[in-house]
């Protein structure tokens, strides 16, 4: 009988989560049943909302259980198959749990294929983080040509992303970045029109307006906290801001405190909208479909931070927290 | 020669305005020319609003100029008209100087037929303060039948047409108010199926739970500060903040700090926005002709407090910061 790795949820983590919250168990794997496959995962995404889950607090997905797997992202080759849509050989990508190798219902599986895209494309650009830029920016910034659209978070996976998409979109795009080398990478690499170091930047509101001439009209906020404060000065009339993430406050213990938005908004007429990515469910086909061709036409490049080894998946997700990655994390098993 | 008191801008204040903030000034009224009307004013409004234009902060209207005018919606009868669109003795409604007799340009002047209603009720639920309750109602809070809408300030003026409003389109209303009597009319005079008595409940967050037993849909808020913090907690999935103030904050020197918004929004997948009644003017006669019919029916009553003589305009204006009113405050002249 054969085993496989299973990594879990041990403890749920207050403040910033520790390898010791994960747990690593071995189990058997269970025989093939009619509509099942069995797959070897190959890619794992990390991801900061996985954060959410391991908190038991009410969110949008219910949280992990004690000792039971975490579950993600994951790019998966299928070795054997009892269901008439897939094939030995064949890649998939669902949201599975953390297993090297696993019996799984093929319902809610997708065929990739890797000629059209290396795999670990369809974690990132191709998949759940390009859709996330791409809708919550058309569907909530939309931004109108000409206009200035803002990125904070901006070298990380969603946000790269989203930059790329502005300027396709025709927009002057500016990006918040953690370094001078991710800074460096989205105006050569990713075509930002500009882009600012929060960290070596003493006031971010003359340098988000030096950046944003005409002031910020679309805001996609991957960050929350100081950052969206000084954002805040610099907000057009009628501006929208995406509210995608806000990692920089997800691992508070206590409620954070900013500036209050509201006096902003009703003298600006400005909108903040949150939102996940299964809100617009019914508009993921064709994100997807948008998203392939713009890559195949060589306007997205994606940027990934590959780590390798199936025990070093919780070592990378939590290296999300400390910006170490550059454009989307994922796992090579 | 005629002359005419005016009450102007004497000192831009820091924090809460005074008495000595205002001047009081007489001048000659000019002669009338072609195209002019020469009006008394009758009624004069106050609004949370016109403490922006004291200052000299950017905002979405210039600011009042120092020893020039104060100005707000007025209703004034005509004494003399060169305007073929006026005759004497008619009632015309505009953005007006506080002045109690003055020659004016008849543009952007509407009559106002007294007969349909109160002349009071054309600054309040049939003028902007009806409007922006209307309009922001709509607009953006979208409301669906069945939904709960949460009003804070909601025995002010533009609350209490809202949740008028509110129970009119099908939704269950709930008021936050300062005081008992404040609550009490809510409930009985206006409708509300629930209100909170803010500065006597020691747990807002758990008072909004109860007072909202499936959450809230759509919150219109007039205050921002604390009692919007307590609100986040009671949010629903795709909820709508309709931000049409922060007169809790107006005040302040420095800048007001809250919760963090952004997990909220980002966990919710909700929504803040806010507007002045101006960014809606396509649909100002549709929102005039919709309140006049409701009004017309019985549907929508309206609260005011009525303050009498010109030199009490500035007193009457400080007292809304105290929340002194009831519904709209005017100055009968």
């Amino acid at each position: 009988m054969n085993t496989t790795r299973t990594i879990t949820l041990k403890n749920r983590p207050t403040g910033k989560p520790e390898l010791t919250d994960f747990g690593f168990t071995t189990s058997e794997i269970p025989e093939l049943k009619e509509g099942e496959v069995l797959v070897r995962a190959r890619y794992v995404s990390v991801d900061p909302y996985l954060r959410g889950r391991m908190s038991d607090a009410p969110s949008y997905i219910p949280p992990f259980e004690l000792n039971k797997p975490m579950a993600s992202g994951v790019i998966a080759e299928v070795l054997e198959s009892k269901s008439r849509n897939f094939s030995k050989g064949d890649y998939v990508s669902g949201l599975l749990p953390w297993k090297e190798t696993q019996v799984i219902t093929a319902d809610g599986l997708i065929k990739v294929d890797p000629d059209k895209a290396p795999l670990s494309a369809y974690l990132g650009v191709l998949g759940m983080t390009g859709l996330t830029a791409y809708l919550g920016l058309t569907e909530i910034g939309k931004p109108k040509m000409g206009e200035t659209l803002l990125v904070s978070g901006a070298a990380g996976a969603v946000g790269s992303v989203t930059g790329q998409i502005g300027k396709i979109l025709g927009l002057r795009v500016v990006g918040i970045a953690g370094t001078d080398e991710k800074v460096e990478m989205l105006k050569s690499e990713f075509g930002f029109d500009d882009a600012i170091n929060y960290k070596t930047t003493e006031n971010m509101v003359e340098a988000i307006a030096s950046a944003c001439p005409d002031g910020v009209d679309v805001y996609f906020d991957n960050v929350g906290g100081v950052i969206s404060e000084a954002v805040l000065f610099n907000i057009n009339k009628f501006s929208r801001t995406v509210n995608c993430g806000a990692i920089s406050v997800y691992n508070n213990t206590e409620l954070p405190k900013s500036i209050s938005v509201q006096p902003f908004l009703v003298k600006k007429s400005s909108s903040m909208q949150g939102f996940v990515v299964t809100d617009f469910a019914d508009k993921h086909s064709e994100g997807v479909r948008q998203l392939a061709e713009w890559f195949s036409q060589g306007k997205l490049k994606f940027s990934e931070t590959i780590r390798e080894g199936f025990e070093n998946i919780p070592q990378a997700f939590l290296d999300l927290f400390d910006g170490k990655n550059k454009g989307k994390m994922v796992v090579k098993l």
